[in-house]
């Protein structure tokens, strides 16, 4: 087995969860925030500023390395870890997601998926197989198999051929990965239909992955259709394994994904909106662009332990991003993901403590989106 | 007194010397090169990654700081130091010679220059006396006088007047400043013309500014001319205080300056071009942008100790360039300063060890721009 996962305690009061997840580079503690490194980087950071936050686990995506720089080169290089320096686990996406979110470039077929690069408009096939070619190449401790995800819009015939497919599919990863150290995560799917859910659910459980990840959710339908899901689907889900949602990080979904019984997250949210000038705060968000910070030399959050409250102040920091500087979006950046991290260190001494419920009441109390 | 000069040793075969430069913001040894933060930050670094790769003293430009954030604010947030958070000393320059870069946008009289901003095409007035005011406001540790920089194509007319201009406009500087924890330079300008150089340099001393720019070099002349010019003002230049040349960062500018008596000197080159993908190496330029390096896992410079060099490789950096992601340019960035930065002390460590011309020498024998 390329990975294990010990669930170290459950919580009396909601179905969260605290765990280790032992990885070929190293053990991390569960439930966890993945940063994402979409093209080898984790945008603007340095692997040791990742750490410094509290990264653990890095996930970087399939589609992207496939394109640029090619998986073939990265292998050559001796693999992901070693290219883009981080020693700890990654965890490498399917490229399924991206390959369906091209829309009218792509075409589908049981065979698998013809779509156009987004870069130079060369065609490409992506198959389960070819999925895990890459993946294997690559050389993230955890690969993904490679779903069809519906859009939230599809009919109930559309999601169900999507996710019967996506069974199909994973049979045909599971098929064709031979890698010892890297372990392959099934991705269920069914839209927001309660039966196409629990019979994905049902349908990857018996193929014994070691993990599962929830795919299609977070992707244009209100957050409490997505805890209502996951509210039916998670106890479907085997306990004793990892489960991982796909592309959820805003921190009151983070709480509410937790409270439901998931184990791991990823989502480019944090830092996508630091890079445009809003970060977050105890008292949710902040558009530090906004001219009403021009002359607040108070740090984004003075309840913060990050580099970036611990130096700079709005005003300044305002100046870089007005000003198109660099270090403007690298402090925002550092900040939200500090920011992400550190509430899963506090989720997870909560469930530790048993206050898991009590501290996201508290936090949600205060913390405000809108 | 602001600041104060110590020649420590001087070299016995060039006009090469070591000083000491005491600021209100600490001392740092010369000959010194000075990190430029144009818009009060050294691009893409933090101020602890500008130290870490031996920046002692930073520059910043008056008139862009002066245009975004505005002095006042940046005196509102407690100086220039505070502000971009940098405990060691600043150096800013006049504004003027951005001013006169502006071309069709400027107009010039005695009293001063009208120009428009780059950014919005709002109008401005800057004269010897803002530039003062400004240049007070932010709180630099040295200021510099504000100048007329004609431009190399300039006729010895046009060159005579603006030098002229320039002497008049340091009498009005040095009237209007009065900060006693800043030391105000003078700027000897003269362009390409032997007397008109030493007549300013003449008037300049007159006046007893502790310290002088040397101004209009590096303007577009060929190296050699501009090392000629340098055989003949520096001798005539005051001993005891220090000599700046303005704009000069290129590696065998900085050896050839040194060689000829210079003291300080800065430059946005080795930050620009590490932007567009271009680094220095022991034996001269590497574009690592280009397809040759894709498959390149060696460092940019396998001699170099900075922080790059010792972590990723060429492709990755490659990598990360082509992709336009944010971390390309920080390694490469921190690369180019570490490499002017680390010549810099191997330059004061040749004076001190009496081998600084055969140092040049053989740094120059491998070092090849072109």
């Amino acid at each position: 087995m390329a990975i294990g996962f010990t669930i170290t305690k459950e919580d009396g009061r909601s179905r969260a969860r605290r765990g280790t997840l032992i990885t070929p580079h190293g053990t991390v503690q569960t439930p966890i925030f993945m940063p994402v490194g979409t093209q080898a980087t984790v945008k603007t950071m340095t692997p040791e500023e990742v750490q410094d936050c509290g990264g653990a686990l890095v996930l970087s995506n399939t589609y992207h390395l496939y394109l640029r720089p090619g998986h073939a080169l990265v292998a050559e290089a001796g693999g992901l870890h070693k290219f883009m320096r981080w020693d700890g686990p990654i965890l490498t996406d399917s490229g399924g997601f991206q390959v369906f979110s091209l829309g009218p470039l792509r075409k589908i077929s049981d065979q698998g998926v013809t779509f156009r690069s987004h870069i130079d408009g060369s065609e490409h096939f992506f198959s389960p197989e070819k999925s895990m070619e890459i993946q294997m190449a690559l050389g993230a401790d955890v690969a993904m198999a490679f779903d069809e995800c519906a859009p939230y819009s599809s009919s109930y015939e559309q999601t169900r051929a999507a996710m019967e497919r996506t069974t199909r599919w994973a049979e045909r990863c599971r098929m064709r990965h031979d890698r010892k150290d890297q372990a392959l995560f099934g991705i269920i799917q069914g839209g927001m239909y309660r039966d196409l859910r629990l019979q994905s659910a049902a349908e990857l459980a018996a193929l014994d992955f070691p993990g599962h990840g929830i795919g299609g959710l977070s992707v244009g339908e209100p957050k409490p259709l997505m805890y209502e899901v996951l509210d039916y689907l998670v106890p479907a889900m085997p306990r004793e394994k990892p489960r991982y949602l796909m592309g959820v990080g805003s921190p009151d979904c983070l709480l509410e994904g937790v409270f439901r019984g998931v184990d791991m997250f990823d989502c480019v949210l944090p830092t996508r909106i630091a890079r445009n000038g809003t970060v977050f705060t105890r008292d949710g968000k902040l558009v530090v662009r906004n001219a009403e910070y021009a002359r607040d030399f108070r740090p984004l959050d003075p309840e913060c332990d990050c580099y970036t409250c611990r130096n700079f102040s709005r005003a300044y920091i305002r100046h870089l991003i007005k000003a198109n500087e660099v270090l403007g979006i690298r402090l925002t950046t550092l900040h939200n993901l500090r920011f992400v991290l550190r509430l899963m260190e506090n989720i997870r001494a909560a469930i530790d403590g048993d206050y898991f419920v009590a501290y996201k009441e508290d936090f949600l109390r205060r913390f405000k989106l809108d």
